[in-house]
């Protein structure tokens, strides 16, 4: 099945917008697991557990795996997600960016160590770099567009031919990207106008929209601007809000508690 | 001890501008290695030991590593760089570009789980993608400019305001975040008027340079158009010509050779 009809049954399916990044942060962990060797795997797998019927995709950021050498517990992740959950959409959040060979075996870590559905990227090195995660069957590519920091704006709103350059990297992502495969974009949360410009170019191109809960981004405001003619096209992540709304035992419960508030929020601007 | 001056202590001691790549694809090691489940940590310390005389840097590419889970691998050959070469610069090739908390986790696993001098970032998401980098004492933050890629020309050459966003990297890097930490650059061999002109803009800043050898830039044009006027501020990269000049028992000293006759032809084209 390809990356766009997973997606498209994911919706369907879960009647929701919602994401739920694993950012797994172990300082904010509940105490039982900040003291386990495999807490973060253990916390992720109970915050999947308790919001896999809320959301459309799960998203775990590598980083947070990466820098305490826990890529095995994001492979433990990984595997629970996709045959637990086997309808639920796996964004790998890597922003992953070289060239040739390299990118490759960028492609290579996320779709086939990973078996992500997904994986984010960044455009600035041009076409080339993102062949090799286009033309991987069945799977998709996440550019970055207009991500959702305050920096965002230092060289991602230049302008360019009296356009932006985000607007640039949405232009050649309606065209000749998702020409060669499965095309969607990052857009931030916090620049709905931005979001609804991105929309027109892209027509109903999947939109990863982080940015909203702890970053301040407003769920009406993205919802409007954001979806598509047919009232969908969103992808609308949220990590810490969901994460770290409890940190006791009842952790899970707590994170669902917002998870369900969260995509009934979704909903509600829907309408 | 800085960034910066670990650098110059290098060139200074090794009394070259070469920088070995490693890149470690499996299909490529000999036929020994490849069968052998520590290969690619073998492979990757057998060249480091044959060439660590005639070099300024080593970096490893950490797709290679990543792609087929062998990051304790990566570990093995950090270390065994550090402890055995402890004057050579080690450059963590990695790329990453993400924003808040998730650009301080790619910070510590570069700088505290590699313990590299430095790292290859993206400047697509703004300056505060870069600050947690660029303020890790004594690292080194190596920003992507000007890539040695075909298709750095889509987005890297747009014209902003009169000048090409890569030179408004520079400018940026010449600029705030030299004042916020040891910045360097990553300026492609393939393209050597480019070179020049960064080089203008950014005085003595340290510019690693790949995309000799194998990808075709011209060793002369490269030291010529880069360096500084002190006659060094560069760190030129061969990965390929140089990992795989010789496929058996012996490849490391036909490494070693390519290796000997690159920094040559780097001293003969400075004088």
């Amino acid at each position: 099945m390809s990356f766009y009809s997973k997606l498209d049954a994911a919706w369907a399916t879960s009647q929701s917008a919602l994401c739920v990044g694993l950012d797994p942060d172990i300082s904010k962990l509940p105490q039982h697991l900040q003291i386990d060797p495999l807490g973060i795997q253990k916390f992720c797998i109970d915050i999947v557990d308790a919001t896999a019927d809320v959301v459309c995709a799960f998203k775990p950021q590598i980083a947070y795996f990466a820098a305490v050498g826990a890529e095995s517990q994001l492979q433990a992740v990984c595997d629970h997600i996709r045959t637990q959950y086997p309808h639920i959409v796996l964004i790998l959040d890597a922003k992953r960016g070289d060239i040739g060979d390299t990118a490759a075996l960028y492609a290579k870590e996320a779709f086939s160590r990973y078996q992500a559905d997904a994986v984010t990227v960044n455009p600035y090195l041009g076409t080339d770099s993102l062949v090799p995660f286009l033309t991987t069957p069945n799977k998709g590519t996440i550019v970055l567009c207009r991500t959702s920091n305050a920096g965002s704006s230092e060289f991602q709103t230049r302008i360019v031919n009296g356009t932006s350059l985000y607007k640039h990297v949405a232009i050649a992502a309606a065209s000749k990207w998702r020409d060669i495969g499965d095309t969607a974009l990052v857009m931030g949360a916090t620049f709905p106008k931005e979001l609804a410009e991105v929309r027109s170019i892209v027509g109903n191109m999947p939109l990863l929209v982080p940015g909203i809960g702890a970053q301040g981004g407003d769920i009406t405001s993205v919802v409007r601007a954001g979806r598509d003619e047919a009232g969908t096209g969103l992808v609308i992540n949220s990590s810490r809000a969901v994460l770290y709304a409890g940190n006791d035992l009842d952790f899970a419960q707590a994170s669902r508690r917002v998870a369900v508030a969260t995509r009934d929020e979704i909903r509600a601007a829907n309408n």
